[in-house]
């Protein structure tokens, strides 16, 4: 009874709900985080848009390729992180209050990249801009641990899944939050070294995690 | 039939479904207003863009921790607003014109959240930024408040989730549009203490409403 | 076979269906039309955004007036749009190529309001801007009204929903439409005149395309 | 099983799924599709905002011709693409990681059309700007024709729809993807010809292919 009124405190009123009514609730949350991650992904775009009446639109728009780099970086880690999402609630058996609340601040990061996107491409060399980048990414891969390990330790994660999320999806997210964190600390000694980490967890990040994977197994 | 014109009137044609009806019909009213809330709260990114070509950006990204406070604050809020929003709207049976046309003038107050958010992260000092916010917000509960007063009176809501509504949902909106009425006078005298009320409903505000709920049931 | 490969010009392929692969159509289709809606009716916030760094506050704030009321218009204006496009599709038992043809270039028109709704609010006293916003919503109820003149010829809309088609949402349609374009020589004589004439539409419209229906049926 | 770890990695952990996954992943995967596609065409508005305290609203209006004139033709672009790619997705039988990242790269630049139209309506005398939303639309033509061969060759499409993709949408996406690519070098010389080569493609396109799918047939 106490552990159900707390549940309801959480967010808002959300019970920890049977099957069915997962079901329905599940469809809902998963389609306003979907929501919000496409309308994060579209807003990308803003950081481009270049002011009316340039005097020179050619030298204008080539120096748009930091901008067109951040917006590219940008839609690649959106678009990997909401397939990592959506394969981690598609894993869940059961949700409670206190998963919402944590997808809530995960959502208030991914909200964020749009933000931080921006200013990275505006400001390219800017040793602030790549920390800020790192500390977004960091804190959205942070929240995410912080849902699997809840998830996994409340027992919410369906049982014939979870031994690909133990061996798999945990390990990966982990390694690439460890990746980000460590990154920002680089940053103030090399902005590219810093940037070169972040685009080696799409190339070999998946490689290592799966020796991981295969020497856990 | 009288009524029934009226209800059509209302809301451009809306008539009080049957419970078929309903169905689909809730289910994409549930969706367009899921869709308002989960772009406003993606739109709150928009506070925080910074011009391009600042002189030192390390200083103007640590000036933005105002803005940063307000998309926090806003997210969190929006976040709530929606959940109690779902879990309204799960407990009806029936709709009718009224109440649409309630839920249309009460997401209109959510679609400006990004806007007062905005001005409150750009003048975190000014008194009229935190006067504007906590209309906002007040003008937002208020909405709701009537939606859940009227959908009661007219008997819309399941008669299983009454109870429920009656102790817990109503009292706790209740509570919220007070606080959020009485910050703001105060926020003329002083806009801490109103800020300061805001959070207060968070923490302490469901644990209230519990007694409340408690010693009235 | 001309027929069908017709249809399959008109919007890059989609045939006129069947009753079952209609179901789905729709779906995507409804659910597309819903998201310009909700995006649309969410933007009209940018209308209020102020620039950082204002004097004095207050008064900014103060002088938005005329952005807050083209925003509450705009907000009415597209909810009530969004409620009858609803009820017109729910009627509708087939659709073809040349129908959603129409709906993407009505939806064009709605995808523009949040401009004309911004220059309205910056400019209220503008006969330009009343004109441009008098074009906007005239064109919206012209493409609005010419899918549902085709439909209706082409024996696209349910038996059942036919009458009510004939004497209410066809009526309140083409007299809103009419209203529109005759604000738009007003507004050259007067934009109070012109302003005067949308306002009535929502007090007076439904009331007298009521006693149409009534006289004609 | 190592090709199944290599589909994992491509796309963050998607699998290529059996029938019965697909269906569920599928509806997610349009949708966000679908949420990109809706909240691009509805941020074409941003390229019409104009700054608040213009001296001559009228003269402003008028000059806005050509940013009306990319918004309409972005928008029927946009309209029309993602016309053809639910067409495409309703002809796939299953998919596999590597077509989900294609769609990923084919969504980003669907993405940057918004930017490309802002400046083309912002320079529409400029050879840079009509160079760049050829390069755009190229891209993005490049990016489905790559999306059509990849699942014709692993057999990802439905073998009834496959005629139908082999004769009719390969060769219309194919001849569009050839004019954009042609109409870069072209714009170098005439941005008049470019442009009128896009509009061709509209009018012209369908018919021509149309024969080219007879003549093969």
């Amino acid at each position: 009874m106490a552990a159900e009124r707390e549940g309801v405190d959480a967010v808002a009123g959300a019970r920890a709900p049977n099957r069915d009514e997962a079901g329905v609730e599940f469809g809902r949350i998963v389609a306003f985080s979907d929501g919000v991650f496409s309308i994060a992904i579209t807003l990308l775009v803003f950081g481009l848009f270049i002011p009316e009446g340039a005097s020179n639109l050619t030298h204008t728009l080539l120096n748009q390729s930091s901008d067109l780099f951040a917006y590219g970086i940008s839609f690649a880690v959106i678009g990997k992180l909401w397939l990592a999402h959506h394969r981690f609630f598609a894993a869940l058996a059961r949700f409670d209050g206190t998963l919402m609340g944590l997808n809530l601040v995960y959502l208030s990061f991914i909200g964020l990249i749009p933000f931080s996107s921006q200013v990275l491409g505006d400001y390219p060399d800017g040793r602030a801009a790549v920390i800020l980048y790192a500390i977004n990414l960091a804190c959205v891969t942070a929240t995410f641990q912080a849902q699997i390990i809840y998830s996994d330790r409340r027992g919410l994660i369906r049982s014939e899944a979870r031994e690909v999320q133990h061996r798999y999806a945990g390990p990966v997210n982990f390694l690439t939050a460890l990746v980000f964190v460590v990154s920002i600390p680089v940053a103030f000694l090399s902005t590219d070294v810093a940037s070169f980490m972040w685009l080696a967890i799409f190339f070999v990040g998946a490689r290592l995690s799966r020796r991981i994977a295969g020497a856990s197994g």
